[in-house]
């Protein structure tokens, strides 16, 4: 069992406006020292070995897990996950 | 000006619909050998320089990033971003 941990980002230039808002509400909270807040996705995916892995994970970023249009990707494989 | 990384991910045994659907998703699409899938937030934050940085990421994860219910959160301070 493999443990895969996918970071998905807004490309820069892309609007965030859920960090826009969580730093509109940090700053009322007193946080007014951050400037900008950009928000992703993290997901954790247990998958059983196979010697193809690191290309089907490539292939569900791309069709599933981000939008490449507006998304970045980006993946590390990790050994020896008990179930 | 720091980049701040905030991991924010359900605890485990809380319940994730949004991992399972993307896992029944997955598993439609012919990724069936993906075990379990669990989503989480992924946060950077650009901040001012501050000598209690880590105290107040540690307030805002437990503030508003995070839900410490039923949220673990970890985070990294990383130096010398341009803004």
């Amino acid at each position: 069992m493999k443990l895969v941990k996918v970071h998905v980002t807004l490309k820069e230039g892309v609007l965030d406006p859920q960090g826009k808002a969580i730093q509109g509400s940090l700053s009322r909270l007193g946080y007014d020292h951050v400037q900008e807040v950009r928000v992703g996705k993290y997901l954790e995916l247990k998958v059983e070995d196979d010697q193809h892995i690191e290309q089907q994970i490539e292939e569900m970023c791309r069709t599933l897990l981000a939008n490449p249009v507006i998304e970045n990707y980006e993946y590390t494989v990790e050994e020896g996950v008990t179930s």
